[in-house]
């Protein structure tokens, strides 16, 4: 059938076409099928809708990246028939049929998922199956080949690549900015990707590019870590896992993460990482909240890096309250900096997390005390004087001080209406209050946490600070800190955590002031 | 967030808008998540795209139902902020997780979907969820109900509703056509909704629109029925089920079907019958391929009459071959008009299963041997008489005679190479060639079928004949009728049905003719 093309000023990742509803009735083809599209030499397949008004009959909607594809101009003539799905759509429903896919299968699936050749319905089909029906270790293990095989790859010189992976979950976890300094330091390569937060108020891209840029080019990664050891960027731009942002796109408005594994495991394969630590928060406030549950996501860490040919080491690490007391990309970034410039006043959960990961690595290694290896390199400056390596490497001003780091001018402190010890911290409060403020699109906006558990309170101390740019955000943020239940201070602990349903007239904790 | 309209060219089912990625991140909302839209005293919840070109910072992109719908002009500036996802995702969530829905979650679930408040990743989740965790009794009569509910129903006089439903599978199966005269010639209300073809040659829909029209809105319905006991329309055109259509869309690429119960169900609730007979058709070329099998899908439909207070009946009917001889919506027409017009000459299959279903409704009445009475309805002429009547209620021509139907003018003649019997015959390469062919949306187009099962061929006999409007489309079934292996003439059935893979260098069976 020869169409009449029709520029629509549109944008989509994948091939999408509109068809005339008789056009597609003519052609056999329903919503979602797909059609050929042939134009001088170039043939695309395109995934059709169809509608009844904005497409005439004989016209055929071209989104703009068929439109530069084709190389074509409106109101030209192109010949469209009915095309067969992807071949990977038939593996699709071997997996909603709980049937167990094979390597060649999951890697069809991938690739068609990275080159836009499936639809959404199609892909979160996939998402929801793999969800549903669980995954076998063969499974994991190529979805990540697969993952990485789609992807970009980094070739550093060295055969030894270290590596490490937060499952995250904790605010103001700023551990990778003390973390990669010290193992680059002790001379281990170590090239280090990150995310940009999702969910929570900050990732450690998002920190990080308070200091440096973290968007390179994979020519840049190289030469930053051939030259320092390490580096800190973020991983969307060096392209390492597409099909990882395309399926977290469909998990995220689930809440689903069928992916953990792969998605982690193919962006370590990305950067021929030999050697990983994976930190597992756990807890209470955790993602993991029992050491059952710890030990059983280890153990299938520790699997499928066997597969993947990689030494896995998990560690459980204290979930229960943020990292160190800075939440927010700007004040997390000058808390790292304060901390590696002296330990002394730096905040010491986090010294002792960031040594402690990187302990394991160094004994992978060869180094004996890893731990106290790890320490040592923090304690002589070491890890410091490689952190403004990197920085300056990265492109950013090695000569950054904490002060030049200024947080939101939009403040306030929250004070205690008792005395006694911090009972508990509401992670998740921390984290919706944090990104209430602004965090991560402002990079300013935040809060300090200025007590932790266990930590003496008086009435009248100051339990957390806030700070935004906006002031329509900050005000939002300041309503939702007094209606939120976000740091309990007390006497001792009680046997009642929560009822259901809450007093409304429930005696507030804190007062506020400007 | 004040953001200024641009209107988008485009037509969308749901109440969707494009926004800047960076006003997006400023409002925290990611793709697919919702925003309040707030103009004047309206307030709409619109799901996001996030665009980065086509809609600039400061502006947001409207669908043309969202610009009707706030009854706004371009360059307007309207409040936009970040809103919750409707609660019906909190049960989405649970059924994903495996767990049962109570009544109000699916009621829920359905209104938004009917509503437009769902997005298709979300509703795709629902579907693979109940199709991979399956139904309990109690959810699939909640479905039924919920799917009832959200549409419009047919109140007709009388209570003592009768109606009948077949799973399909068979080409060629114009049953409805014979049987809806014959219920309603006995004098029983049969208000008979039928869906077009979604991947057969010919829905009943399709068929008898070429006797009459069959979109007739609900008040129509209601003065045809009440007229004639009986109509044949579209059930599209009433709207009786529009949650149905939407899970269709889904469902389709995916091909699953874990509404079938529901679907069926919902669509007699809503013109409120009482007794209902389902028709499935059983054997090797159909949905259900054994009596365990037919046992089992019975049993769930009387289960779930009962809780809906309907009595059901199922009769398992030959599903191996063709209902009668034409397929194709004017070959089926013409063959039905002629089945009653003359059923000494007409199909015999098409009598026997059309006076089998009727036979049992009838009983359902009190009449003691329906099928008896049935044929009794259709050898004095009645149903054919009630057919003519029941074409003129709806707005047809009540003295169309065979010779007005006529099959497209491009035809061929594939006949036989050898001698024998029909040995069996493929249901889905008839289905496939009579749409290649043009069929539904070529009413002309199709394909009737000279030898059934059984029947003695010599070689030269015609075993089938093609029908085609469009040169192109006549071209490519043509094609692929002598690639097909459709029909096979032997002397005896043989032990060997198939080898794979397939010799190349196999006996063609048939000789073609133009």
């Amino acid at each position: 059938m020869l169409l009449r093309t029709k520029f629509l000023e549109l944008e989509a990742e994948k091939p999408i076409v509109i068809l005339n509803k008789d056009d597609a009735d003519d052609l056999g083809v329903k919503p979602l099928e797909r059609v050929e599209i042939s134009f001088k030499r170039k043939k695309i397949i395109a995934i059709v809708n169809v509608a009844e008004r904005i497409v005439r009959e004989g016209e055929i909607g071209l989104y703009e990246e068929i439109q530069e594809e084709l190389d074509i101009k409106p109101d030209e003539r192109v010949s469209v028939a009915a095309a067969a799905p992807p071949v990977s759509l038939a593996f699709i429903k071997k997996k909603l049929n709980g049937q167990t896919l094979d390597d060649k299968e999951i890697y069809s699936i991938i690739e068609d998922t990275v080159n836009h050749k499936l639809s959404d319905i199609e892909i979160t089909a996939f998402v929801t199956s793999l969800y549903n029906h669980g995954t076998t270790m063969n499974e994991t293990a190529s979805l990540s080949r697969a993952i990485t095989e789609t992807g970009r790859t980094l070739d550093l010189r060295t055969k030894e690549i270290y590596d490490k992976h937060s499952i995250g979950g904790c605010p103001g976890d700023k551990t990778s900015i003390v973390f990669v300094p010290i193992v680059a330091a002790a001379g281990l390569t170590i090239p280090k990707t990150s995310s940009r937060a999702i969910t929570s108020p900050a990732g450690t891209a998002d920190r990080f590019e308070c200091l440096a840029p973290v968007e390179l080019t994979l020519e840049e990664v190289r030469r930053v870590v051939n030259k320092t050891n390490g580096c800190l960027v973020w991983g969307g731009s060096v392209d390492l896992a597409p099909a990882d942002d395309i399926f977290i796109k469909i998990e995220y408005p689930l809440s689903i993460d069928p992916f953990l594994l792969p998605s982690v495991m193919s962006k370590k394969k990305a950067v021929n990482a030999k050697y990983v630590v994976i930190d597992i928060p756990t807890g209470r406030e955790s993602k993991v909240s029992t050491n059952e549950e710890f030990e059983l996501l280890a153990g299938k860490f520790i699997d499928i890096g066997k597969k993947l040919n990689m030494k896995i080491n998990c560690v459980s690490t204290l979930g229960e309250q943020p990292i160190g007391h800075a939440v927010g990309p700007v004040l997390e970034a000058r808390e790292a900096l304060q901390t590696l410039m002296n330990h002394r006043k730096g905040a010491k959960d986090l010294i002792d997390k960031a040594t402690t990961l990187a302990g394991v690595l160094l004994e992978f290694s060869g180094v004996k005390n890893g731990k106290k290896a790890a320490l040592h390199i923090v304690n002589t400056g070491k890890a410091y004087k490689k952190l403004r390596e990197i920085i300056e490497a990265q492109g950013g001003n090695p000569d950054v001080k904490p002060s030049d780091l200024v947080p939101g001018p939009k403040t306030a402190e929250f004070k205690s209406a008792c005395s006694g010890r911090v009972l508990w911290i509401s992670n998740k409060d921390v984290d919706i209050i944090a990104r209430d403020a602004g965090a991560p699109k402002d990079k300013e906006a935040g809060m300090v946490i200025m007590k932790k558990l266990g930590d003496k309170v008086k009435r009248g101390d100051v339990l957390f600070k806030l700070y935004a740019r906006k002031t329509g955000k900050f005000n939002r943020a300041l309503k939702l800190a007094e209606e939120l239940d976000i740091m309990r201070v007390g006497k001792e602990r009680k046997m009642e955590l929560e009822k259901l349903p809450a007093k409304k007239e429930e005696e507030k904790y804190f007062i506020l002031e400007r």
